[in-house]
């Protein structure tokens, strides 16, 4: 399990990054789960990281940032794995811009949890951990 | 604190329905809190239990099901109580029709949690009683 | 059987409307069977009167009249209750203001009748009872 | 009175259009009429049938298959004769692609039907010969 | 003569609901008529209060509120009923979001009065009671 | 305070027009406040007179007739002067042509009153008269 | 130089059919031109004497009637004959429904005359007969 | 009888506008009708002009250039006036810029003539001088 | 197998068409493959000439030209009749007017091939010859 | 050279104005230029003024304010003139309301500045007197 | 001559992704052609790749796959390199979800390929080694 | 200070860009500030350096090209850093493609300069380096 494209080190800082890793890490451990973290400002890298997480991850929390609203290949990429994946955003995107308010990545994944900050990415890794979610939408 | 709108009882029965709160009180309980269950088919009745909730709840968890692609009233009426509340949707609304990826209601609430079935509802829950989370959006 | 949401007393008055059950009631029991009649302002009381019609009935004939063109409720109980649905409307829909040309509701129905007057609810009565039409769309 | 536009033959074969032809024909026998059928993938041809039918025919039962969705020149040939016309559709056309949704002929008709199949042939051709249907919309 | 979907209790409190009636009803005296207020949150509520209205009411003052956006069923009731209607509105629905700048239910009315609070009800009132407004649009 | 754009010469001729000072004029000063009136067909005009108010008008009633629909200067001057200004249409504009029921202006204004016909502009001086209304919208 | 697509036959009738085609070519006779009249309801036809009009034809009078605005195919037939072609239609499009204000076919010809009734076919045979209008658009 | 708005000064220069005038004058003499010139860049001159004409003229061309699109207040005063308009375009508007397809003025006009240069106000001064022409739409 | 639509006779001329036969037909040949050419302006003709095709050829290559962006019917005839077919265009139409980048026939299509000129016809000649296409899309 | 258009006096105040054209006289000086003012709320003015440039101006700077996304009378009057124009804006539109961002006059200029406040003004003179600056856009 | 973009490994393995380069390969070789493959999820690789094609390569054949729908930065590239270039998707995008029908990279290119698999890319291999075809759209 | 994205090296060469960047340098020199290049095709890569520069640069001037209508990656970027940003095109955007006129990534910077080649990029660096621009739109 891992936690991609936390894309906000401007907003929160370097430490705050660390210490989102340190608290979503453990919530893991307490679940007997262990998860790897990943950020990048690169749609490709994303991609990437995706495609290789075949048989490495039993799930994908993911928070496409702004390339929430213009990324099919985000969108594509989770399609083709097969592995279960969380979309998560820290605000509420529906009380933002209106461009904001729709997803081009969510369809491929198996639910979105936006509005509740960091918070969210523990409930999303809960949800991984303790469940059985099936793949794909 | 309490669940409104739980409108799907043709889809998972009369006995699903009392699990649900069986299983949502528990989980409630579990972390101190009471839960009061409202489920309707009319939209004037959810706006009037909204409307009521004032120095009565904590928090709200909502699934406004078809109302949440049409109902301004029930928008309005969360806007104007100031309880955090919270959307849930049992299934995945980013894929499924065109028509039920927008939410109307979405923009009141504080956050909106899709795709994860009746743990939707404990998730929500779980944040309300848990978190101290800010009323509105 | 039953006939839903014959909205327009004001247009046909109480007699007229009395006249309607009669007319429809007598094409009905000419052909073997017995139709209840409900006539509601309520989208609410549209819905539950849906969601009560499984194993009472063997069809709905629904003119959903202004709802028409925008309850997504009413629109997911008929696709819930899997009981052959058709919908009817007085005038013929399509040549009226715009936004009464498309049906929310029709999708989740087995079909649709326009344009008859009350010859439309009895048409959609002889369809339910002779003939072996499928439930939903 | 007339069939105009069964243009499904790849779908039904020949033979079924005969059978379509017989069964539409005795149920407008048994109510004291004669129907005359005509199919056409020729637009222009349908156009002109309408507009031959002028002191021919007292009603005019039609489905315009793909035309439904682009041909104002039919539109425009059912309001210049008329003579009652109904459209018919064999499939709920409000449950397929976005595009048959809407109908460019029927504002010009008296009324439509849909999601009956041949039913609907019969259902129109009865209301025709039953019924004292003004002409135009 | 009567006052309907006064819709914002949460907004103004029960007193100051109050001090409206009797602020509207004092003006409403004052020209020699007579006021009868209603208020729901239900929209098939204010279907049935407006079709009863006739012969019992020489006008209607309404303020919509979020069923001002959505409601065909008001607007459809408001046009059924002939009797002169006036579409309220407290604020200056213009400037406020996008969707709430467009009407269902005016088209139906004689006219509508926004921006002006309470005053409003007053000036609609007004209206009605010196004035021979004619029903309909 | 002042009349601007009342431009419909055509409609009512000269002496109507001279009516309608009149009867304003008289209402206006029963309230014990004066009125000046203004028309023109020149947006420009329109554009310079609200510009000249500051410090001369406490409130402008304006009608922008067909600049309602198009004119982004006579919002933009509305929101410069800072000055209370009501929008008045003689018609109710939600019951004529799609584009006339949106207004480019009333987002400047404190809001609108449409329906009426010449009363409208009594309504207005009234409010404008006697109440205390901010500025801007 | 001809006249295509003179497509209201059941308007007009069979006679004043004749009578238009009298008085128009009386038109062309006094300018010292010759002229044929071609009517179809078949695109294709339209389009193939179209396609056979080069070198024939000095010019191309043309009432696209219903096609006006949805033949992509009669459009492209005047762009690739490079005869100049003059779109007339009898009625003012501008002032019918709105998908009959804008045409398919006009952008390849080299003007529109509308509104004149037969007049229009007159004038175009006058431009055509009297000036050197450049083909194409 | 007048030409309204013939704003292309820049393009034609000040001569070929007097030779534009000279050629329209003696096209209408021809046709024992007398005709009088006007041209502006001011919209509200136009309108003014528009308005002035009830009893001075018997007809009216006018070529709105840039105001075709934009301008609701020259239609709307050429609805006002009620004397038969012919709206005149130089160039074919269809075959331009999207925004030039349209025209907001011409739904209060006889007819349209466009793509001819200025041989299209002699054609409208020939229509308008020979022919009983319906003033409106 | 066959070619239907090449409609373009007016752009390459009769010799041009019997050289686009011989050098597609000698293709074929080499392939071991014989080929039948339809070339039509008729809508009907071409959808005619696909029903009759149940049977007669492995694979349909089609050039709807101006259909392309009109055809409903086309595009239901190609779907009816199960036979793997091919839409080829000259000009990549992706590079020309906004209307010609969508293709309302090629959904029922295998495939679609366009910007290669006659070589398209070859191209897609060869396809069907030497591979194994499955029929629909 | 010149500028056109500054139109926010209200905003701003007479001795601004005055303090503008002292500050931007003060630049073109320096670079040995001459700057002409002129100020207008009438979009006819402004026209006008544009079309007297021809030969008297070697530059234009515009600021169109709320003309900007209304008026295609100056778009074609820079157009027509043929003289080196830079559209300035104040403020930066794009981060305003969604109908200030997009410019129907810009596209007849060489380009644009905005967001710079007065010294916009200055940045489009010293282009003009600086570089050769080719005329349309 | 280079294959761009072939970014399904997920959908067909490292193995098939050889096997791909394999075919293509002596597709080339029989035509006396050398090609070289590159494929990346990075939108920039890409781009910069195209850039560095000048003079080395002289075609280029590209499946933009999920960047198709997106990609302004590739689009220009294509456009800038003026080397001929050929799209080819795997799939019919036509047949797929409405965002996938349109190319926002195809206008750049000179032709598109779709629906045929892996032989697309043999087929666009086929086409630039054996004929002459001009760079651009 | 630095320049971001200049990503014309197809349309200006190596030596170009060398050019550039001493013209800009030299500009930027004589007003006493340094300024650093940068160039990418990488989305990803302009979001980093946008991220890095904060603490590092005073001022932004980026040519975001193609991402200019797509990126929101790089508006958030710059709405992040709350360095004054000035977005430059080296042509006037608003004469090209429809979908280039409208920038996703503007509304975060203080303003916007388009049409006058590299120049535009001197102008953004002399406002910088002169002037205090507040960060953020």
């Amino acid at each position: 399990m891992r936690l991609l494209g936390k894309r906000e080190p401007d907003v929160y800082g370097t430490e705050t990054l660390e210490e989102v890793e340190t608290r979503v890490g453990e919530t893991a451990a307490s679940l007997g789960a262990a998860v790897e973290f990943f950020q990048s400002n690169h749609e490709g890298d994303i991609v990437d990281k995706i495609g290789d997480a075949i048989g490495e991850y039993d799930g994908i929390v993911i928070n496409p940032a702004a390339f929430t609203h213009t990324s099919v290949a985000i969108r594509d990429a989770v399609a083709a794995v097969d592995i279960p994946t969380i979309e998560v955003h820290l605000s509420n995107i529906h009380s933002r811009e209106e461009f904001r308010k729709s997803s081009v990545t969510a369809p491929a994944c198996v639910g979105q949890i936006c509005g509740f900050g960091i918070l969210g990415y523990e409930m999303a890794v809960r949800v991984l951990a303790k469940e059985r979610v099936p793949a794909g939408k």
